[in-house]
């Protein structure tokens, strides 16, 4: 039995204790949060869980083995780090750290000392990222074309990150867990609306080897909320909506033979036009299937697909992203 | 009585035929096309319509008052030029040009010599956009935050220009129309997956002053037609789904208010959701009202909402595109 | 403080217990269920409530004022008529009661001892109907014309009832809530295609004074789950979606007036499109205002809009569907 | 070459003579009509065909083998007869007749004389309906449960026949022609709003052998369009929404399986919810291929699938449900 030490239970953290709380080899024992009310909420549903407002209490106590933070993004390095160095087990939520540096210093801990780090990319444990996932690896797409994304939605704004940093990381981290090939580079452009300094409606286009081609459309201020990815491939092409109840994800038997023959008007275009198919999708908990596989990982000694590394990627990216947009949508190598 | 004189009679110019000859005011007599079969159509339909296959028959006869320059972008130039020299009036498909040099050539002839051009940005004509131009000056939606168009269908691939040229104009007249604020820089970027140097896939940023930002999303190797168009406001905000058979523009009274106050923790965000509406749309032919306008603006002097100058708007943006592409996505400045 | 017993905690009890407990002029302060697996969830979550497995030792206790009766239909009866006899107010799960005669014996009990009864037609306190409500009531649509029901989904199959007794009680409650006019007449066909004496697939069409009609769909065997009203009415017309996430209700200015001229081609039409219109819908639980509005109803001695006689009125129309059933469609009056 | 003279060129005859001109076994010599707008327009598009005002110089020509009537019904009979009796082919608009005594003398006379008839039931000939004919004799749905239409609008009213005489005849149809059970029994409910003794808004319930349930919900005064019809099986499930674009028919492997054990309580469910598919659809003009499939039953002897029998078979439930609506929803045995 796994003991786990949660930090932070604002937004996301009660699911997290729910959900490690609730499986046969993990038990939360201790939370941490700054706030009374969160405080009171714990006591009320779970009376086996102590409580304390400083986060050492549980990154220091020896009766703790995984630290879950889930805490505000700045202050994910110091306190991951302090568990790390205490002999914790990780589960950080994401995005993973501010920046590149402090991703690299948390890894490099976690491996001199054999602990698992996990980045909490919740997405890639949904039946529908498995899913594609699957789809993708059994090359029922073909070699992929284009992956273009749009998480867009009014609000909530975030009072210390931009646009890209509070919505991209979702998209980035699937991108990363479902294309082989890597980021050569990225550009990203958006519009602060508020003069707070902080992008709310952003671009970021993202070059592959291989001419894959990746786009994010993110905004803070549409009317309606949209939660689509187009991933186009040689042999089919897949539409995933995150938010349909029933047809989550449609395969599409689409696509176009092109022979370019020398001259201008000798193009040759073929398109084909199938069948559509609509899987089913498995709707476990995500959050539960990433809790159990954070044990399994543990236990049986297994690199999580969203370990230290799969968060440094996505942070790569993201601190690309702010130097690209300060200069103008500049193309930044990765 | 206005006699109108077509040259290309392809995939669109039998509409130009069919709406100018349908007009009180003017008539198509001679129509223009290399290729015989086209020939023979005209024939079948308008047995008073004479043909040849020299556009030099119609930019020289003295017979005609407009030329419609309905060929591929490449020749609008020479054509147009010899329409103009002739004192003709010139309805130009769009793109206007292949470079902003020509665009300012043609314009300057046309002012020298008091003649009209117009430029086909049909959609204008739509009932769809006429209602969103007139919401946008009634104030209706407050002062504009962003332009979010998405453009994507599988094919039609073009042998002599990328995908931006093909699908961008039709959005980029919409904005130039709409938003009274002038574009200031641009970005592209895009990806040739079939190595024709003819990108398939793209996008393009625009930077207004006043913070308004423009996103435009072309695709050919999309699995579904799209034809989306998101703008925000600060008083409310619109989605046009210009596929949609029953409800093309629907208006949101959706919108956030923002006090940055000091400290990261400060931020006040108060969000607002009320009723959607629906405005009954005109299904008006959007090509008969321009065919119309056309003549209206040559009897009465008028100049075109779409006259070269408007066309020039277009090709300046696309001839920055391609800049932009070339470096990389560099910002380039218009 | 008003003292709420609930006598069933099953799928729906539980929210019974959640809401009533949640007022901060009720308290539920016991619970009866039959099985030990639901009597040990109450104690994990409620710790002030005592449980017991015989519902007399709630209807029998001088402590309580309210009872909810959240058990299969068959049991309403006995369990109401023991509360009311004990001078409790009763909260009681819809469909009311099996048969017009112990609706109305109910009733009458009521009415002596100056008692209220509430059924739970929940739907009658969504945002949804009651802006419907609001709308009829303001003469937004005019004359009504037609009330048209789809209510059909996979399963859930009932054991003890049919596909009617189980879906129209929502619709029903809500037509006979909202249209001011008296059923008079009923025709109700279905099939039962497993052989179990219930129909699984069946159909309602039901007559007004006035030239009303309404009609309601039901289907245990549909592939989708479909929630839909479509209301016409001779200024306008309506479409409430339930399952909608945005926009539930649509008013459209739609309709057509009709001058029948003498002889078969005189027939004059003119049909009037005009715009849409989509109200914000409240999104409050309706369980939580149908609750507030019991205990308001009590204190306040309102009759309640969901009395008895609105529970009745349903069961006179599901009473009747059985016998039109029974007599393949044979017309019932109401 | 067969000669067709069509008889009628309204709103729909207008495609009859296009497609039977068009065939390269047919063609259209002579078009009757009342109207002289008809007459001109007939003219301008068909030099070749001549005119007529009087049915019986198509009816009684010599040089005529295939007579088309597209005239209302009320008067197809006697058109039909004329041709029959004079040794022509007929090709009959629906609904075939006006009573089921008209259809049998029809067919009587066909048969006799060796003549085709041919009801245009042009729904039969779309790429949807033959997909769906497929599959249901592939067995892919199973054993079939129900079949259930909405054929709902905003008008057209007709002056001579009721909703149910202007839109059931495509769904009847379509559920004789893929059903292969027989109908043996209906009801028919509905309203007439305008007092002009023809229903607006009705229902039509019909009971076959095996259990088999289909019913059909058509309107004229709907706010919006719907064409849609579930089929359920015991396999599988369907719906073809005919006004969608891109995905009219979806296929779903879901669906029910029931042990009724002895006692209320016994009740074992399993449901089964699998993929969905959405097979491509052939999008050939319904029309053409009626055309050339009415030009290929003449020369290759063939029965047609839409002959007078199944013509006949149409009116039998057309005439029913005016008997059945008349004493307010009565059984009606066929």
């Amino acid at each position: 039995m796994l003991k786990v030490g949660v930090i932070g239970f604002g937004y996301w953290g009660p699911n997290i204790v729910r959900n490690f709380n609730a499986l046969k080899d993990s038990e939360v024992t201790r939370v941490c949060d700054l706030n009374q009310a969160s405080i009171t909420r714990i006591h009320e549903c779970y009376r086996h869980i102590t409580t304390t407002s400083d986060y050492r209490d549980i990154t220091g106590s020896p009766d703790i083995d995984i630290v879950a933070v889930v805490t505000p993004v700045f202050t994910h390095y110091e306190i991951a780090r302090a568990a790390l160095l205490n002999g914790k087990h990780v589960f950080v939520e994401k995005p993973f750290t501010s920046t590149v540096a402090e991703a690299i210093d948390l890894i490099e801990i976690a491996d001199k000392k054999g602990l698992k780090i996990m980045v909490d990319h919740t997405l890639l444990f949904t039946g529908s990222v498995r899913k594609i996932k699957e789809l993708i690896d059994n090359k029922e797409l073909g070699n992929i074309y284009y992956y273009d994304s749009t998480r867009i939605n009014l609000g909530l704004f975030q009072h210390d990150v931009n646009v890209i940093w509070d919505l991209a990381p979702h998209d980035l981290s699937i991108m990363d867990y479902i294309i082989e090939d890597r980021p050569i580079a990225i550009t990203a452009n958006g519009v602060d609306h508020f003069k707070r300094g902080l992008e709310d409606v952003a671009y970021i286009t993202i070059y592959f080897e291989n001419n894959i081609i990746a786009h994010f459309n993110m905004n803070w201020l549409s009317p309606v909320k949209m939660r689509t990815t187009v991933i186009g491939g040689d042999k089919k092409m897949l539409i995933w909506n995150d938010l349909a109840a029933d047809e989550k994800i449609k395969i599409y038997d689409r696509g176009v033979n092109i022979e370019s023959k020398e001259g201008v008007y000798k193009l040759l275009v073929d398109y084909r036009s199938g069948d559509i198919w609509t899987p089913k999708i498995d709707m476990t908990e995500a959050l539960k299937l990433e809790a159990e596989y954070m044990i399994d990982c543990i236990y049986n000694n297994i690199t999580p697909i969203n370990d230290g590394n799969a968060g440094l990627s996505v942070i790569r990216i993201l601190e690309a992203s702010l130097l690209s947009i300060k200069n103008n949508g500049k193309m930044v190598n990765l």
